[in-house]
């Protein structure tokens, strides 16, 4: 069978991991990236010879990429005629615009958290809903923050039912190296609820959810603790087997070393992982608790990466490589070595 | 009536609050304060030409204060001879060793929240448990999470009842001039059930509580967010009602400018407070949501000063100033300018 | 003598400060202040009672102001009617719309570090050239750092000649309870030489100066390290000498608990000082050091509030108060309570 | 010829980059790496299968490693035995315990930045006196400021002669991944002059140099600003021009995006490094002016990886590998893959 053809329009924090994840896949192609301008990390690819080829979103300002010496391969158009499936990780709204391009030639797209929902015609997770999108044109994905949520709530929600839940999402404010947002020795409340706990109840609509979040000054990873109500009676011990079953959820502790979200980011130093980047999230042990019949418990949110998975899981999915969501996230894990499928470099 | 002679051990963040707390109250009289070493808070009390008289708790170092001036009145144990009541204030530990002090002498002592529950016959909270403090020689008071936290679940559940609580505490790390501890770039979370959810049900035995602690590297005001479940119906609304009533919880709003903790601080300052201190609690309107028939929330709490009117209140509780809680708090009220009898400096 | 009038634009973080600094000058009247809606810092004027009379800038945002209640005394054109001088504090840009008004009605104007100094007649600082601004209609000061760092250029060029410094700005990047900039776990450098060189040429055009500034994610107090060469030869206890001996500068070392900046505020809020501003810069006796003939020193710019002392010399040289730099700020100096004049809150 | 067999002692953030930067020399092997407990760089070794041979410094804590896994090769005496050299990298203090080992087996020992200079019989820096270690048993290295900060001024002053340095050094306070140190909205300054200006004339002894260092709340990378007094006349184009030449340092700009430490960070992640590593220091092409005759510009210290080059070039120096700088620093820098033998992962 012959590779499913992939673009990625849009090479920032999300872009550059999505390419590095389809280039991953052993059953699809990346034909190409493309951006607007020479950024660092377009600059970063010409410093490693240009392992992806490069397209230009803007070609009247081809000046600037040849200025610093950027070989370009065509235009965006080239691109998009030249795949099966768009991922686009453009700023927010400019996805709306791309998609028009898409349905010229008749090419799928998929879309991330920033664009409006209306820009799809599912909103998709690769664990909790995937058969919603077998042969769908256009998906887009849930945030990072949303993503790894819906992991754990869809995990109990298999297991045990879960009839609601309460989050308190403590939100990491820029990416390490952004200069463009920060926040500087503040945390910043916005209304409730939390837009996160309204797209989890789209993709899960059985079950009820609200939450507030807050911004702290951080750049790495998300922390969110969440008060679930279950159907059916669940002990500690019971729900980090559960999680811990999970292959895109990590189990860890306080007393191995992980101490917050900044362990987690050393640790996947440590392994090795290209930037440092994981794309398990996170649960601690020692954070669950009951409250009442309640389980209430923290997980972490590597933001760079987490969603770069289920992105794969869409791939498959709206191409219809895979009809089940076991096997669909099976092989996006065995690829990305996850789980059982670890790689090391 | 003479005054009630009060005296504090520890001039630090605290007690140097304490100190002024009690200078404002017009039925006590503030004896002096107590310290080891010309910190710069007590190096601001030389400059400011020593409006509190100074006890030195550490004779053995007074060289180290005459050499910077600071005029000495005596002991700590001189202090104590002199009044009715000790406010402790010191580092966490030594007020055990200072309570044998305030035995020998017949003194009552207050303890802050750092110290062992077993230092104090009674763990006090001036509106929730006023009652347990009358006449009582040595009271412990809540820490600054948990005196904020008590009093809005306990206006909650004396008004509808609250059954359990499931908090998460977002924890600001250090105070603005501290260079002992601090977090750089890290959310770190400890292990549950957090401190201060077992000592609100030690106050308030009736309440299930448990919680989850993150640190982040603020240095203004912790935000707790709250699932109360209540015993009665309510609604967003009601519980607004309810909040905004308690003299010591301050009603705002992001619309209003309120975006997080730093805005509060902010305000602090305009109003011209001393030192930008706020002695209440803030509620945020626009944080109200259900979860079920669970009410979610955040609160913030001004790390610094919001034990304050508490510890005015164990005054008078030990001293048996006043006989039932609304007389008590309500007197401390007035005399901090708390609510209705706000002062302006 | 009739007391100077005088009236102030933009009630943010300076133009509230200036408004307090003038409502200290026993030779000035208040007549108000001016901004556009109901920020924080207009509804903390409004809880205190009104202290100072207000003036909407945007009468069509008359309705927001009305709708919290913030009573208003006429418009921005009726305050600058009635007042001798206008203090303008507003944002970036918006003073050289304001001086049309100033120069319709006659009224002096003096502009904050932010405008372009275009917008004035002479670019002002209270020790450095006050006699340049005796009359003159259109003054604008230096910015924060720029006034801070000629108080020690021009105290030690005044004693023993200065021909060259180089500066190195460590900035802070927020004041307390901004939310609109800020940074996270990162230092952000500027192109050299940063414009605080430039602008300590303007005024002090016999000195050469350059300099590199770098933001860093910290709200209080910029420090800055100096390395000035010196016509006469100095010691590093001459350099010290000469810069206690200045009202606006104080000298603190380490061992006394001057950690650094975080350390100034906190000792400046436990002295009372309102908002917990500090006028004064101060400068590490313990970094002073000689490389060669160079001497290198580091001082702490308190952002907020450095600027309000030369602010008020400048109304008194551009309404020609006093004739003499001595005079003039010895007499906002004593209404200040700066140095000598010490006031207690 | 056999390789030089080199073990590295202490795991920790310079240790684990030690060990990977012999594991890519092809003229060394990495015969073990030693620690006393299962850190999460341990842990990370595990879960990687075990790439190098781990011995315990602590066997009393054997239990400890047993009981996560840790498969131990031996005893750090063990590995002692079996090497040629060894890299200390232990906390400060211990490297001084380990050197009676490395006596009694006759082995070389290279310790770090943190260990007293009468550890060693030579304080060492790759460039500028690599000659000095040559057959010595006992070095010592700068510390990652003075390592990178010696690059830029050796460079210099082979060229056109440095006279002498005033330095500013803005100092990451915690590395991503600390929890046990950390500053929070806070800068903090050192007594004058720092060790860094110190340990630079024991280096580099003909030329005098001082400077002030300052603490920021960021983890990536310390920004130093360096007055340099030079013999010969330079211009910002000639010094751009040397330096660019240096195959350590990477010439930046902020057109680029290089806005400050994070864009370096970032950056490095971009290439596809390990761990975000770079081996470069960079200096900003935009920060280069003139004082008078002197100098200033700024560089870019990446912390936790800067040093490695110059160990390798340490262990080249006491082995006798090669008897030349350029000739050893040039071999380290192939296999490193530094400068124009860019590796890419």
């Amino acid at each position: 069978m012959s590779k499913v053809r992939v673009g990625v329009a849009g090479y920032g924090v999300i872009g550059l991991r999505l390419a590095d994840g389809v280039a991953l896949q052993g059953d699809m192609e990346l034909v190409g990236v493309a951006d607007v301008a020479p950024t660092l990390s377009v600059r970063a690819l010409r410093e490693k010879g240009m392992p992806y080829a490069f397209y230009t979103a803007a070609p009247e300002k081809h000046a600037d990429l040849d200025a610093v010496g950027i070989p370009i391969s065509g235009t965006l158009e080239d691109l998009v005629k030249n795949v099966d499936v768009m991922l686009d990780a453009t700023s927010a709204g400019v996805g709306a615009k791309n998609k028009e391009l898409y349905a010229k030639y008749g090419v799928k797209g998929i879309f991330q958290g920033g664009e409006k929902n209306s820009v799809a015609d599912v909103f998709f997770h690769g664990y909790a809903n995937y058969e919603k999108g077998l042969g769908v044109q256009f998906l887009k994905l849930t945030s990072c923050n949303t993503t790894g949520l819906i992991r754990a709530v869809d995990c109990l929600d298999r297991a045990v039912g879960v009839e609601k839940v309460a989050i308190t999402i403590i939100r990491r404010v820029a990416d390490p190296g952004d200069y463009h947002r920060g926040l500087t020795n503040a945390l910043q409340i916005d209304k409730a609820p939390s837009h996160q706990a309204l797209d989890l109840m789209t993709i899960m609509p059985h079950v009820e959810a609200t939450g507030i979040l807050v911004h702290t000054p951080v750049t790495h990873g998300h922390i969110i603790t969440v008060v679930a109500t279950p159907k059916k009676s669940v002990s500690p011990e019971s729900v980090c087997e559960l999680l811990s079953a999970h292959p895109r959820i990590r189990m860890v502790s306080i007393d191995e070393g992980f101490l917050g979200n900044a362990s987690l980011f050393r640790y996947a130093r440590d392994l090795g992982n290209p930037r440092g980047d994981m794309y398990e999230i996170a649960a601690w042990r020692d954070s669950v608790v009951m409250s009442g019949k309640d389980v209430m418990f923290a997980i972490n949110i590597p933001q760079e990466s987490v969603v770069i998975p289920e992105n794969m899981d869409a791939v498959r999915a709206c191409m219809r490589m895979q009809e089940g969501r076991i096997e669909a996230t099976d092989l996006t894990n065995k690829y990305l070595g996850i789980g059982k499928w670890r790689i090391f470099y």
